[in-house]
């Protein structure tokens, strides 16, 4: 327990050396702003912006810095030509240490409490695939725009042998139909483009990134005539009673993840979908 | 205290002289009854049917005699050839006289409860511009028809700085998805008629007035077979959660509507707006 | 009390005999499973699966042999030409006794929870007509196919003079939207085939039974690559409240439902039914 604490005391860049550090350079996320007081959060881990601990946190930390610069807006994004985001971090599940992923799960439900609750207006510019806890960052967001493709969206959790949590599925409820929903969550569907904007879990397509980013920005701009607490607080009041769930069923959500996590039939699961993603890879 | 329930006590007519009547001659609504039994119940505060103290007062109590008449359904309507209803009068809002708002904001409540609530069937045939409370009074009917024209509706409550009630919210999302509230509210989204007719804020467009009102009519006449108890019952029982809401929550809803009402941004707000009002009024 | 419990302890097969048995011959239901596993649980009460206390006890206990079974779904469907099931059946609520009426209801009840709340995939192939309880039936699957033809389906229980209870509303939420709900709900609407793929109360049509069956089979097999418990919890999770909400008030729903069926006006209007069903049957 102590450990646990000195962990977070020293913030995330003590990674205890269980596992190799993924090779890669440079920051997690950037931040750049606009003019007009519009952010970008670029999310660029390489290769596919793998949700692990550190860019979780990193995340969490630009959206506080966006905050604090009072930007209008912020719109997340991805620095792959392929990938929005992969999802969580498999490597953050299998195996896991266990101060590590309780840390990892509660970082999460912070970032997702922060994403959704936010004050400022947010939209994801959805670059490619955006499967899982891709979809759920960009769900999170209260716009979201596709760049055409051969991308695909949803959330695949069950594809996996994984239950996605109660607030995954409320996210979800917050975008498209109950009954949509259902039918996605339980058969794990990954939606093409064209599928997501008809069911309306992306609200626009675009040429490419860039021409996403710009949508993002007319819907940021759509917000310059209305009085920013207003927006602020009726955005949380109709998101209310999803981020009241978490919030009071924070531990609960964490020790479901964590039984959940340490099922030795579940860690067999994810031993076979890293063999086999191990074998894609060889094949490149 | 005293004061208050005497107010109460002598009613509507009593108004205490805190700012000028508005010119105005007749009653404020007018209520008559077809001979199928079907109810018409008319605003008619000019120019705009501004809901103050006493014209909610005046339909609270045209719900009640419908009632006692056994009417087998009410049609809300404007007398106004352009307005439907503005919504709240913001008179009752600017330096307000904390009685008569504490009595403006509990009776709207109790006005919402009586019409979301109805055991007769209700409807809306909005023949004019309908924003903001205009658009809760129709959304808390089963059914709407408006008139085709320039007129728009919404709940654009966050363009002036004001946070809709969460009984307002629950009325938008017992009419539309919650994904399209969501956005509505937040951008403080007027819908033109087809806008509207297309996301299911109303259900048919019509001509003109009594063309809206011959629409109406056949949505409550859709009820001459089934048993009115069975449907009150049914209503009731599904639009259950948003009443038990507010029913269990008044005091606090009050509450935070008075922290609201009288936070000094928020009257700056208002002042900053009805001078924008007077200025269009003095361009005309 | 006594002689309820014996009532219970011997099981379904001893009625009391306070009103004639219906004739009919062979068992209630028909459970049988395909190469696949796919068990398909045919209703055969004649003349229409009106759902009295049997015929709701033996689709239980078939569903129980299904999960003991480890069927990988179950397809709900009916023996008759033209009707799916024509909801629960009249006799079980007119003049009832006592303790069969409650053992009825709460059989209902359990059916349900066990319905809605399966870890195995269920479709209905909606094979005729499915007014209330048999509509109730359908959309407590997962997926719904039905047969093109002069078919309807509906929650139609207003036009009885009676109120769906809760669960039964929360069932249809969970299929169409509130708002669909409400007027369906309120009106009886008895939807067309066309009407009920338009609104989402079904998902497919189908040629005749055996394109509905295949149709069904098709949509089981999606899952035939999604691990089954997870798919199970999620399905679980995501129709938790609903489920949670009958597990919490089964008594409750019970208090409603004895109320309600013992009113000397329901049974009045239950009469008048029975002697239209009457009329009808003489005239053919």
């Amino acid at each position: 327990m102590n450990a646990l604490r000195l962990f977070i005391r020293n913030g995330r860049q003590i990674r205890p050396n269980i596992r190799p550090m993924s090779a890669q350079a440079g920051p997690l996320v950037d931040l750049s702003v606009d003019d007009e007081g519009i952010a970008t959060l670029t999310m660029q881990r390489p290769p596919v912006n793998s949700l692990n601990l550190e860019l979780v946190q990193e995340i969490d930390k630009a959206l506080d810095e966006a905050a604090k610069n009072k930007s209008k807006g912020v719109i997340l994004t991805s620095s792959s030509k392929s990938v929005f985001s992969a999802g969580l971090d498999i490597m953050e599940m299998y195996k896991p240490d266990r101060k590590r992923v309780e840390l990892f799960w509660t970082s999460l439900q912070g970032l997702w409490l922060k994403l959704f609750g936010s004050k400022f207006v947010t939209a994801a510019a959805i670059n490619g695939h955006a499967p899982a806890g891709g979809c759920l960052l960009a769900m999170s967001c209260e716009y979201r725009v596709m760049v055409n493709g051969k991308f695909t969206t949803g959330l695949n959790e069950t594809a996996l042998g994984i239950v996605a949590p109660r607030w995954f599925m409320d996210t979800m409820c917050n975008t498209i139909s109950r009954r949509q929903a259902e039918v996605a969550l339980t058969t794990g569907k990954m939606f093409t483009v064209e599928e997501a904007l008809k069911v309306g879990l992306i609200d626009e397509t675009a040429t490419d990134k860039a021409d996403s980013i710009e949508k993002c920005k007319e819907f940021i701009e759509r917000f310059d005539t209305i009085p920013p607490l207003a927006r602020a607080l009726t955005k949380q009041k109709i998101r209310g009673d999803a981020l009241a769930w978490l919030q009071k069923n924070r531990q609960a959500d964490l020790e479901e993840f964590l039984t959940f996590v340490t099922n030795p039939k579940v860690q067999q699961s994810l031993e076979i979908y890293l063999e086999i993603l191990k074998q894609k890879s060889a094949k490149k």
